[in-house]
């Protein structure tokens, strides 16, 4: 009788992986949910991507682990311009005025070398299965976005990271010094601008199909 | 008798399969190594790169289907910065002599728009099957390549792109008229060189790997 009753309640080796990845994924979904509540209640989240993480996590097979909308930013870089030593000199997540940038560019800038960066959004989404985060990377080729890929494949957690593709990166503060003059940086702001707008149409567009396809 | 040939001779249904993905993956990969060998015959090939192309091709379950070495270009812009309409201006595969970039935007750009560019390696590599593609994606995340991801996986076609992540990229002669100074312009094509060093080195480094760990 005992062994009929093993026989009957253990479950198999599939069976045990199976629900071990789901409790992986869950969990892990879990600390990334609190982390991004904890940043909406402090006001840093980056506001114009909240939406989309939320509708990530109302969804049973994903979530998000790390959303940025796009941004402008004068970043701070060291002499090697090694990723790990810059800094935020400013950051917008809007599109920003020319005399506020360049009102920013005579603060606090003594000795520093600053680059202005138009960055598109980035998005990494993770899914319980292969199976699942392929829907992914056929909505990501639907929306026409060009830089997409899966870069982690593990029992309960696969994830792809994908980002818009308009940028622009220019230094304009070397150790101290402006290297440029008020009319060309107005000039680089304009365009700054105008790629930021059409990074967010290319998000808009992404967030549609999210929404209208995974249920 | 007829019968039991049959039995004998006929393979399986997974088997069929997979013969016809091996199938699929030689003849996708034997066109690219025509197409390799036109572009290296023609000079049109980006010579830094062949080396490890030919060693991809070398490899069983490997090729790949494009790839460049990463580049300093003036790209010519239409007014809605399309990327299908743009266009080089001038391209190098190699660091440039601010002189000679310099002569480059005094040459036939009337009424153009023209970005300063330096962009990273871009890969594509395809693997015949998941399981071997995961080997490059394990490759990227050893030689410290932040860009990367899988996004195709079929029968016979798993595909990676990878690129690197030094990037430049300014507007400096809108509609016709020069933005910036021969000094600023300089200075530009520096930080570019600078970018593109670093960019052959982190190639390089991508490259030894896959030379040691891909046989």
């Amino acid at each position: 009788m005992a062994e009929e009753k093993n026989i009957l309640t253990k479950p198999k080796k599939a069976e045990r992986q199976k629900s071990l990845s789901k409790i992986r994924f869950e969990m892990v979904k879990e600390r990334h949910l609190n982390r991004l509540k904890k940043a909406i209640e402090s006001g840093e989240a980056d506001k114009a991507i909240v939406p989309l993480c939320n509708y990530l996590f109302s969804l049973k097979h994903f979530f998000t682990s790390s959303s940025c909308s796009g941004r402008i930013i004068l970043l701070g870089v060291d002499e090697a311009e090694r990723k790990g030593n810059a800094f935020f000199h400013r950051k917008w997540h809007e599109t920003v005025k020319p005399d506020e940038a360049w009102q920013a560019l005579q603060e606090n800038v003594k000795g520093k070398s600053i680059w202005l960066k138009q960055e598109p959004f980035i998005i990494h989404i993770e899914a319980d299965s292969l199976k699942n985060i392929e829907k992914i990377l056929e909505l990501c080729r639907k929306a026409g976005i060009r830089r997409y890929g899966l870069q982690v494949i593990k029992k309960g957690k696969c994830m792809v990271e994908l980002q818009g593709s308009q940028y622009l990166s220019v230094p304009v503060i070397e150790k101290g010094k402006l290297m440029i003059g008020k009319d060309y940086f107005d000039y680089l702001i304009g365009k700054a601008n105008e790629k930021f707008l059409k990074n967010e149409k290319a998000r808009n567009r992404f967030e549609l199909l999210i929404r209208k396809e995974l249920k």
